[in-house]
């Protein structure tokens, strides 16, 4: 879901030629089919949910949580560029915040949607939506530290390619803040250095691999998946079984 | 109302780095930026419609009219891609959907929307929206005249921008299908030829007004004018001379 909506924002934003091993939208269709592309998924969006069978006040929900969402991610959008043009490595609540709106806004409302389809209740609707915040701030703290320790052959990007991109994700601001002396000269070497080579950077990688920064960052995913699985105490059932499979792929899927 | 929506569309299409003499967002801001300007209007707009005090049908009515209209707007963009790619000019009917779908859709749900917040009877809407399809076309139609024949003091483009850039608009389909023999060829050589000499360009643009384009490009949008005109005739106050001056000064303005 977010690759389908962020087609075309993030692509650009990474300057990516391809993504998950196909070329991206813009790259193959050029920019303005492909903004025009995102801009219809996002009217059909709009679209599909006014012409729902619910009543009109759990479509107005629907709408109005849509709406809402879509401003909040274009929010973290703006606050990733400004942190990646921003010469400080920001906290690591500044970074929770900035994936809270970038990512997981989308996670939640598309799971708060659910529950509005499904009973309208607003104890499922608070629940299932703290479920989707949570997964998606466990998937996209995994995700980033893909982006740094991933396999290339899954990532079908180098190893360290967020480091040497300058990203200032998760696994980077802990790596950034935990190394000393000569182990911080080697990330530092690599972090956004467009012409770092290849043993620089696997040397940078390593550093980061040996200060323990996978455990650290994976503890951090568990600690949300915790939260998001604590958002569905009170339910059971298959539906229930599919979303904690779901919540435990997304933070243990291999690097 | 126009240009909010196709900040970003528009300025990628025409490859343009000024608007009405002030630089472009993605000029000023970069792309990323420009690309989430445009949607979070486009978020906005259905978020301020989802906290309408409207009943929950009438604000139902307005998200499924937009979202709709998003819709076409961008299929009109999509159009007006293709016919510049292809090598045929378009035929005049084709030129009109295009048009219809990029432009008047806007104003064709505007109105409608207008008139649903007011008293939500569907002879009002269908009205409305007809004042405001064929508003739209005729504001097209006569800003494609300025494209090519407009006063570079007002358009703060040189004379003949359109026809320089090849665009297929109404002008530049009709003087191309009406010109013979040497006019013909004095038209083609600066027609999507960025390397013609002013020289031609000013020679091109002398020939399109010799063959009487303005007259009969300023007869079609006021065709247009009168029909919108005609969709107000059970109306009667102040704010239907609003609407027809506003419709005059659409077709009026000095090219």
């Amino acid at each position: 879901m977010v690759h389908n909506f962020s087609l075309v924002h993030d692509d650009i934003m990474d300057n990516d030629e391809m993504r998950h091993g196909v070329p991206t939208v813009h790259k193959k269709y050029g920019m303005p089919i492909a903004i025009l592309a995102g801009d219809v998924l996002f009217s059909k969006a709009f679209q599909i949910i006014s012409n729902s069978k619910l009543s009109d006040s759990a479509t107005m929900q629907l709408v109005s949580k849509l709406a809402k969402a879509c401003v909040d991610i274009c929010e973290g959008q703006l606050l990733d560029i400004k942190m990646a043009e921003e010469r400080k490595i920001p906290s690591q609540a500044d970074y929770i915040t900035m994936i809270g709106k970038k990512t997981a806004a989308l996670f939640d409302v598309s799971c708060a949607m659910g529950a509005i389809c499904a009973s309208n209740k607003s104890k499922d609707v608070s629940n299932l939506s703290s479920f989707g915040r949570n997964l998606g701030i466990a998937f996209q703290i995994t995700d980033d530290l893909i982006g740094v320790m991933g396999d290339p052959k899954v990532t079908k990007k180098p190893v360290g390619n967020d480091l040497r991109e300058g990203k200032k994700s998760l696994p980077i601001i802990m790596a950034i803040k935990l190394a000393k002396g000569k182990d911080k000269k080697i990330i530092l070497k690599a972090f956004g250095n467009s012409k770092v080579t290849r043993k620089d950077l696997n040397k940078a990688v390593e550093v980061i691999r040996s200060l323990g920064i996978e455990e650290s960052v994976r503890g951090q995913a568990q600690k949300y998946s915790e939260k998001a699985k604590k958002s569905l105490s009170k339910y059971s059932g298959s539906a229930k079984s599919e979303l904690i499979t779901l919540l435990d792929f997304v933070v243990k899927r291999s690097v």
